[in-house]
């Protein structure tokens, strides 16, 4: 599914939730640890009581690979789950030279298949490239994230007065072409939100940080979307840990109903 | 192995070698890609012919990913082939939040259990806690890469005009203890290495880049080494690719030991 397919998706259904399967092993009901493929269990029975109410799943590769090569092996089986008319996210933040990101480019858009991938730009221009080269895929390049540490690096403020995350931001939208770009914008930036949609007015945003990590999705709608919604709101804990019972798929599609709910009323 | 019995092996052994186990699939040699465990195969090959010309192995994810599962059972299965008095690193450069970068940490520092880790400081401080608090493993943070586009980010100069990768250093080396840290630093970089080297006199750096990437070693060495070596150099292509034929060991062999004689009489 391209991004054009997204944005159709999102009008058609009234809706711009991203389900986010950060599906720790640690928190997964006790019930399922005992299967042979916990993750695997959890995730499928997550993505049943929730696929009426969003339009995207997001994987975070960290809670795979802790498993090692099970953990991908879950990765892999959990796709076979997704509904093809979701868009599919692998969240992965690669990034590292042409050689090598070729290979990380095969591994997600080619072994894994999924629609987009999100990767980190601090090496450079030429480490996006190899995953542009794919025409009918989307890059998820970090903007401004959701954790206090973005200001460390992220909001340094460069020579120009111009932050270096909106010089990335400026340089990586020369590189990709919009149709097939995502920014990375978290949720947790107030009116800082609101500058980066007016210098990139037609840029599509994902936007983790609603939820657990205290981004109030009402202030992220207002800051951060635009005439065609423009954003993807990921949550991920608070859906698939509304309840670590064995009435957690319950709570998850309620919790996905109520967000699905907030933003039918948006439109 | 941690980093001091790194530096105790390099005084040993009179060597500072990271052989890069970047197996790329299509350029293993032919009668090894018939076999079920292609990438295993020819690394156990390679760390045969190598393992007396080098202190550490480096894996770049990248090339085990882009096999799926399969892969990431391979890059385990490696490292039990790695002999016990070598540095082993996991070169994933990953980065994210704190409750993600948990996840790799377990992934890499208690499944896989290597000895180090590479790691992307973009998103923060915060994002480099977690591996920081195991420790007996090393952090491997970029400090600056060898690829162009290093010039698009890492060097942008701030606004105090130090460039971003130098203050992304320092930020580095308040938050992670000395004795735990290296920083990549590539071999491409010329006399900006000599900078680098005298703004982090007593640091440790791994150096990608010579060889294939065109980076010289009589200069990384004549910049960066310091009075305890200080320096581990990586090479990849140009040792495991040394020849795509059958005869690949003996050209592995070859240059690997090159290199270390090379090395020997810089002590």
């Amino acid at each position: 599914m391209t991004l054009s397919d997204l944005k159709k998706e999102i009008r058609i259904n009234q809706n711009f939730l991203c389900v986010g399967l950060d599906s720790d092993l640690n928190r997964i009901p006790a019930h399922l640890r005992k299967k042979k493929y916990p993750i695997l269990e959890f995730n499928k029975s997550i993505i049943e009581a929730t696929k009426n109410h969003c339009v995207a799943y997001k994987l975070n590769t960290a809670f795979y690979e802790s498993s090692g090569s099970v953990g991908w092996e879950q990765l892999e089986a959990t796709l076979e789950h997704i509904p093809d008319d979701k868009f599919v996210i692998a969240d992965a933040k690669r990034g590292d030279i042409g050689n090598t990101a070729k290979h990380y480019a095969r591994a997600f858009f080619e072994r894994l298949n999924v629609d987009a991938l999100t990767l980190n730009p601090y090496m450079g221009m030429d480490t996006l490239e190899p995953y542009a080269e794919y025409t009918d895929k989307t890059l998820i390049v970090l903007g401004l994230t959701s954790n206090a540490g973005s200001e460390d690096i992220e909001q340094l403020c460069a020579a120009n007065k111009s932050p270096v995350y909106l010089q990335t931001m400026h340089r990586t939208a020369e590189t990709v072409p919009q149709k097939r770009l995502m920014f990375v914008v978290g949720a947790t930036h107030g009116t800082m939100m609101k500058g980066i949609r007016d210098q990139f007015p037609d840029h599509f945003f994902l936007v983790p940080g609603v939820g657990a990590q205290g981004g109030s999705a009402d202030e992220v709608y207002d800051h951060l979307s635009n005439e065609e919604t423009g954003i993807l709101i990921n949550s991920s804990r608070s859906i698939i840990f509304a309840s670590e019972g064995e009435d957690f798929t319950v709570a998850a599609e309620k919790k996905a109903r109520e967000l699905s709910g907030w933003m039918a009323s948006r439109f």
